[in-house]
Formats: C-alpha cells, structure tokens, sequence
C-alpha cells in the first residue's frame, strides 16, 4: 500500500498490484486501495488466460479479476509454440482461441485489458508466425496494448530492437509494450531498445527488484529515457525524487541499498581520482554524465590513497574550512600518515569530519574514555559470557558502568550508550546499522592488522566511523566513540 | 596478486595490475607478479601520456611505466575537446603532440602500446572531427589498439554502437576496444554494441567493480559474447568456472556476493512459481534462458537446496567413506543445517573433514575445552592489554595456562599453543597465515552474525576452518581449535 502510494505521488500511470486469484493478500490489496484517490495511476490486476477448455466465463481465474474491481487488468499468455505443446499440453490452435476470448471477455466487463505475451521473444525465434498469430488474436480481442515479454530474460539488445520493429511492422494499429529480465544483465538496454522500436509502454520495478536477477530497473530507465532520449514518462520535475523513492523502496523492502546503483546509489556521483577531482571542481560536466541533483542524488568526494589533496580541499569547502591555515595542512599531513596505517576514509565521512572539527573548530569530544575492561568466558560447551566494565569523562563528571551483550564489541556498545544516556538522551535514538570487520594484512593470521567501519543512523541521516588496530576491540571502540560522537555533534557543525 | 593469478588461470589476454607511478603499492605489484609464470596473460601496466610542454623522455608517469618493467602499456588521453582546454589547460594541438609522441615513446622501448581514448563518445559527440584526430595521432605514434572509453559511462547502446562504426569505418586498419562505465547501468550493453560494431579488446572487471558504479561485468559480457554471440573470449570450458571466479573476487574483497547478479548469483537460476517449477521438471529450456553449468552455476527450486551438498557428495568420495550409510545421511543433515546458520566449508574443508571423520570413523579430538577466560583492559590513551585463560582437557590430563597477545584471538591463539606444547610438539610448525572476518547479516550492528575463516599452513600443505556466532571470539575458537586440530590429525586420516 505504502510503496503504491509511493508510486501515484511518482507519476506512474500504472500500478499493478498482484495476481487477485492467487492468495488473499493480493486480493485485500485491491479492496484496501480502493479507499484512497489517486492522482492518476491506474490500479492494474494481473492473471492468466484461461485454461485450455474452459471458457472465459466459467474460468475461475478470469472471474477473480473482475471481482478485484479495478479498471484495468494485465494477463499473460503464450507465445512460445513449445510452451504451449509442452507445458500447457494443448494445440495452438486453441491457445489462440483462449488468448482471443480471454481479452475480450474482460473487455466486455469494461476493462482496460493489457496482454502480456509471455516467452515472446524466445518465441520469436523459435517461431515467429506463431507469435505474431498470437499478438493479432489478443488485438482482434480487443486488447488495449501488447506487452512483448522476455519472461527468461536472455535476450539481446540487437535482437529485441529487431523483433519489436517486425511487429510495429505488422501490426502498426496497436500500442506496444516491453516487459524485461535481467539474466543477462540486458533488462534496461533491452528496454530502451524496444521504446526506440516503437514500444509505448514499458513494465518494470523500482529498483529492478524481482525473482532470479530481477525486473527491469525503473531507476535506470526512467532517466535514460527522459533525461538523455527525450520522451515524456513521469513528469519531468519528478525525478528529483527518485532517489528518495529507491532509498524508501529498500528501507520497505528491507534491504541494503547497494551503493554502486546507476543514477540513485550512493556512490553515483562518488569521485576519488585526484585528477578527476581537480577537473571536476573546475567544471562539474568533466567528470559527471549529467548533474546528480536531477535524479535526486547528491555529489560525494571520497578520500583514499589516490586522492590527493583535491578531495580533502572540497571537504573544507562543504564544511566552510580553511584550507591554508597551518591547521589546514596539519590535519592533511595527519590524515595521509592514517591512511598509511589502514584508515580508509571512503564510508567513514563520520569520523573524517570529526578530525576536522577537532583541529580546525576547537571541537572537543562528549566523553573521554578513562578506562575499559572487557571479561568473556566459556566454560565446555557453553556459550560464551560477554561483559564489559567502562569508566568514562563526561564533561567534569565522571561515569562508572556495565553492561553485557551477545559478543564483546555489542557489550561495548551497550556499556557506553548506558553510560552516555543520562548525560546525553538522544543516544537511544542513534541505530548501528552495519559493522564491518577487514582484516588488512592476511599473511599475519591473528597479529594482524584490522579495520572496522560501522554505520551508524538517526532516523534522518547514516554516517559512517572508522578505527584501525591490531586489536579488533580496540578498532570497534575507535569506529564506536566516533558513532556516537558524530550523532551528539552540535547542530552547528552539522 | 592472488586474484592476477585467478584471471591467468581463467585465460584472460591482459591483465592490467595498477598505475606504477602513482603509488608504491602498485609498484610493488608490478615487481612481485614477475616471480611467477603466468599461462598466457600479459601484464599490464596502466598510466596518462606525457604532461602539456614536457617531452617523453621526461616525463616521470611515462618513465615510470618503463621501470615497472612491463611488456604492455596502456595509456589514457584527452579526445574531448571540452577536457583539453579545461581540464588540461592546453592546445587541441599540443594534445595530439602528447598522444602521438607518448605512444611512440613506449613503444620504442619495445612495449605493445594499447591507447585508452578517454571519454572518447562524449568528445565525438562535441566534436568528432576532433576526437577522430586524436585516435589517429596514436595511430600514427604506433598504438596496437585505440580503446575506446565512455569514462563518465551515460553513454547510450545506440550512441556506441554508431560511434565505433564510424571509427572502424574511418581507421579500419588498426584494432579497436572498449572500456565502458556502468552509470547507465549501460555496461554490458554497451560493450556488446561495440563489439558488434568491430571492437576486438574488451576491457572490464569481474563483478564489475569499480568508482561510482562500476567497471563493465565481466561475468556478464563473457557468457553473452560467448555463449550467446559466438565470439572467442577466454577458453569456452573455462566458463564453468565462471561463478568460482567470481565469488572468489567477493572473498579477496571481502564483499557479499549479490544473489540476483546476473548468471554468478546464487538467485541467477533460482526457481520458485509453482507453475515455473512443473515446467522446469518436464523440460529445463522452457524456464532458463540457459543452462547453469555452462556459467558455473547452479539451479536451485527448493529452499533446502544448499551448495554444499554436491561438496559433500565430493568429500565422501574422496575419503572413501559411505554416503548411504545412517551415519553418512546424519552429517549430510547436520550441514544443511549448520549452512542455513551461516558455515560456508568452501574455503574450509579442514573443519569439514574432521565433522566427517568425527561422525564416520569415530575420530576423537586431541583435545576438549574445559574452560577459557579473555581479559581485555585499557586505560586512557593506552593500547589495550590483552590476556587468555585457558584450561584444556588432553586425553586424560588437564592443562591450565595463560598467555599475552596483540589482541583477543592472538591471546587465545598463544594460550593454545602453550597448552597444547607439551603433548603435541608439532604444533610449533603449525603456522596461521590467514584470518577472515565476514558480518554476516549488515542490519543487525554489533548483533550480527559473524563467519571467521582461518587458513593454517605446516609448510607442506595448507587448510581452512570456519567458525559461526554472534561473537566473534566464540567464532574465532571455533576456528581456531579446528585448525590446531586438523594440523595434528594422525597420517592415517589424512
């Protein structure tokens, strides 16, 4: 329900919301949707023909589509000769008679009815004149458009262009649609392809989500389609929000954003090179396929071994620095001697921002740690008993706590949020949403040196904090007080 | 180095190992890889062309290049007119001057000079007149290819595919490649239109990593040109071990492998529509766009269907024990059920033979846990102290010690062998040469899984062992203990 609302406020025209016949879950979504006005989507069911040897008004699958009350309904059919012999077990002839009766059943009942010709393009291939015989029995049964679908998703970008344009050829009356897989890493150019051979309508999902290797990427498409080819899909100001909608469409979904999306992940517009950099503070189209605000997304300069000092330069700049302060080049001095030692600064903005702020701003931390002990045991088969002892300064005061946890860095962290809390209550609304442990050195098996990055949200932003040691625990308490650090930062410094 | 000797084996041409002159660790690559020799890949070495106004002979990038002591160079230079006068702040001539005479340069030390015509599709968008005389300038300096780049990577498969038959048409005397950017999630797509369009030298990543959004997938554009297209790329049954390569880059990354990547994933031939099923069951063709094996991979319908099952099967064999057997049939289900927990015996076939030989020939460890104690302390500004306990059960005796260590798992590391040194000498030669951390579920924070991974060596061979916990010292003994464990295995298992 959320995600579809999601999608109208987009600009979708369609939205299809499940296969009412299948479960009681798809079928309360359409009852439930229907208490809410739409700006213009149109709440689209999905479903089958019918079988072979029934007709359309004794078929339960059909009927079920009707009684979800929607205006318009997406069904699938075969197009693939081989499929019909041998997975449906019936002639061709009569796969033709259900596709033809099937759409002009629905629309007899006033819908809106799209067909989705499954295996299209496999059957293509394997038969063309079969297929195309398919497409013009859903036409003659009045379909409103023809979704060509690479249900497989192994198609090519060369031979999807060339079979669209055959049947735009062949049946130019009738609107045409794509449908695409990604198996072979093909979805979104399988899509454009097809819309620059005459499709209209394309399908897909937001963030390419789906069974297998997933549908195609709506993130994708939508800006190459709009922004670099020129057609009109959602409005255009709209796309200012499609990050937004990629991040929320995972945060639902519950899934980690990969970072290296095109367009919306968090990388995107990322750039490390130092020669890039330089380039791309003088001119940001040097460097930039188009300008990240477009889609929503935001420029990042990342810090690493390559970097130079052109990144650390723009840092100063978001943060009002200045870079030629003896301070200025102290703190760079202090940050290549860290990235010789492991820190890697790229997913610890956190921490970086912190080190700026304590050499440049006169910051100091909310807490000094005064002493630590972390106790675990095992006894025979037991598991183990984690606990830790922490004595911190907070301010003039001092804090003596414990806590346990399931393993030594969560009885860590606990400890120290007990401890911060009463001094600092906003330490309950701060979540640890990753940690990730790299050990740096492999060929020094257990004296080597690790690395540990952890991120940390508060409901409105992530940030990320770093700490090196040869010690794993050490390391965790560095990336840990920076977490917390970065979350109680004043306003001010934000 | 590791993943070098990986993509030799697999049969890649050229193997392009880092920018000599940018920094030491790319050097050193460089020097270290000429200890081996490689089957068939030429090492590359990757740097810029000469500097504005600075001729070749010195230039320290170009003599750089020299010293890594390379048979193969490729070098990158402006062909966008836009970058030469903005970014590079010089002629449209003198740029050609720095092509021609950079490549001609290298290329009279005797090295293959391949030219990485950086953002070549947006500059022959500006001016292709421009970008044209910029690839015939390394034409003329003696490039053995021009190699095109879409460095910003929004390039569109149309666009490529118009742009490098243009190239072919008017340079059709000299090799062309592409390198292509995935902002566009474009990529694969585009580089397949190259190569359609006359490219011979593809250039990409395995997993496709990369800044922002990654290089061109490899594991995608070899199966598509191979096995779809009929291109020659690496040896055709060198693609079975396609996903092992892939998921072997992940490892030495430390990264977690997508499930829905395209033909490697562990979801890429993942089944589960019960319609989709039966089908699949009557005829593998009419749901896969091809077969898994080819690639590698697997096909899974059902949840329970675990990787490494088939290992086991491979196993049993191998130590000639009997899978049929109840006991054969127990561990078998004890191992789906210690996979579903998060154990991956892939990179730890040590843990998983003594669990065979413990349930199958009544193998007894050479030592039990009676109890252990970590103690961890630190004080203001000082590295933490770290201290194990231990008491071991070995045959009849018990042993109690204590040892020091540079951090938790190296304690307990020392207390181990200590305890273990009067009974066993030869665990002095047992040495650990590698430990792995991996989070295994990011969302939890400090409360997640963890997996620890430990390779020993005793000089003449090497094993893994893998423990699993939510605390990492738990995990670690685990492992570790296995790992002393199958070091002082009697011959007679072996």
């Amino acid at each position: 329900m959320k995600i579809a609302l999601r999608l109208d406020k987009m600009g979708f025209h369609y939205i299809e919301g499940g296969w009412p016949g299948s479960n009681p879950k798809d079928m309360e979504f359409f009852n439930r949707i229907k208490q809410y006005t739409l700006k213009q989507a149109v709440i689209t069911a999905f479903g089958s023909t019918c079988r072979p040897g029934v007709v359309p008004e004794q078929d339960a699958n059909l009927n079920g589509l009707l009684e979800a009350g929607v205006q318009a309904a997406a069904i699938f059919g075969k197009t693939w000769d081989f499929h019909v012999t041998k997975a449906l077990n019936t002639t061709l002839e009569e796969n033709l008679r259900m596709v033809r009766e099937s759409v002009a059943y629905l629309k007899s009942h006033g819908l809106t009815v799209f067909f989705d010709a499954e295996h299209f393009f496999d059957g293509f291939k394997a038969n063309a004149d079969y297929a195309l015989e398919v497409l013009k029995a859903a036409a003659q049964g009045g379909a409103a458009a023809l979704i060509l679908c690479d249900t497989n998703g192994g198609s090519l970008p060369h031979e999807v262009h060339a079979a669209v344009s055959r049947v735009a050829r062949e049946l130019p009356e009738i609107e045409l649609g794509i449908h695409a897989h990604n198996d072979g890493e093909m979805a979104v150019a399988n899509t454009l392809m097809a819309v620059q051979a005459g499709a209209i309508q394309v399908q897909g999902t937001v963030n390419g989500l789906g069974e297998r290797c997933g549908n195609a990427n709506l993130c994708s498409i939508i800006p190459n389609l709009t922004l670099k080819m020129d057609y009109q899909t959602v409005p255009r100001e709209n796309l200012a929000y499609l990050t937004e909608l990629s991040r929320y469409v995972y945060e639902q979904a519950n899934l980690n954003p990969p970072a290296n999306q095109a367009y919306v992940g968090e990388s995107a517009f990322a750039h490390k090179g130092g020669m890039h950099v330089s380039a791309l503070l003088k001119e940001p189209g040097t460097y930039e396929h188009l300008a990240p605000e477009l889609v929503g997304n935001t420029r990042r300069v990342l810090m690493s071994e390559l970097s130079g000092i052109s990144n650390l330069l723009y840092k100063y700049k978001e943060l009002h620095l200045d870079k030629s302060s003896p301070q200025g080049r102290q703190v760079l001095e202090q940050l290549k001697s860290m990235e010789h030692r492991g820190y890697q600064f790229e997913a610890a903005e956190g921490s970086l921002e912190l080190m700026l702020h304590k050499a440049m701003n006169g910051y100091q931390e909310p807490f000094q740690l005064a002493s630590m002990r972390l106790i675990l045991e095992m006894r025979e088969q037991q598991p183990i008993h984690s606990e830790a002892v922490i004595k911190l300064k907070v301010g003039e005061e001092m804090v003596h706590t414990a806590a346990e946890g399931n393993g030594p860095v969560n009885a860590l962290d606990n400890a120290l949020r007990k401890a911060l809390e009463t001094f600092y209550p906003e330490v309950a609304g701060l979540r640890l949403s990753d940690y990730k442990v790299r050990v740096l050195e492999e060929k020094a098996g257990t004296e080597a040196q690790v690395r540990v990055l952890i991120e940390t949200g508060n409901g409105k932003k992530t940030w990320g904090t770093v700490g090196v040691s040869t010690n794993i625990i050490e390391a965790s308490w560095q990336a840990l007080a920076d977490s917390m650090s970065y979350g109680l930062l004043p306003e001010t410094l934000k």
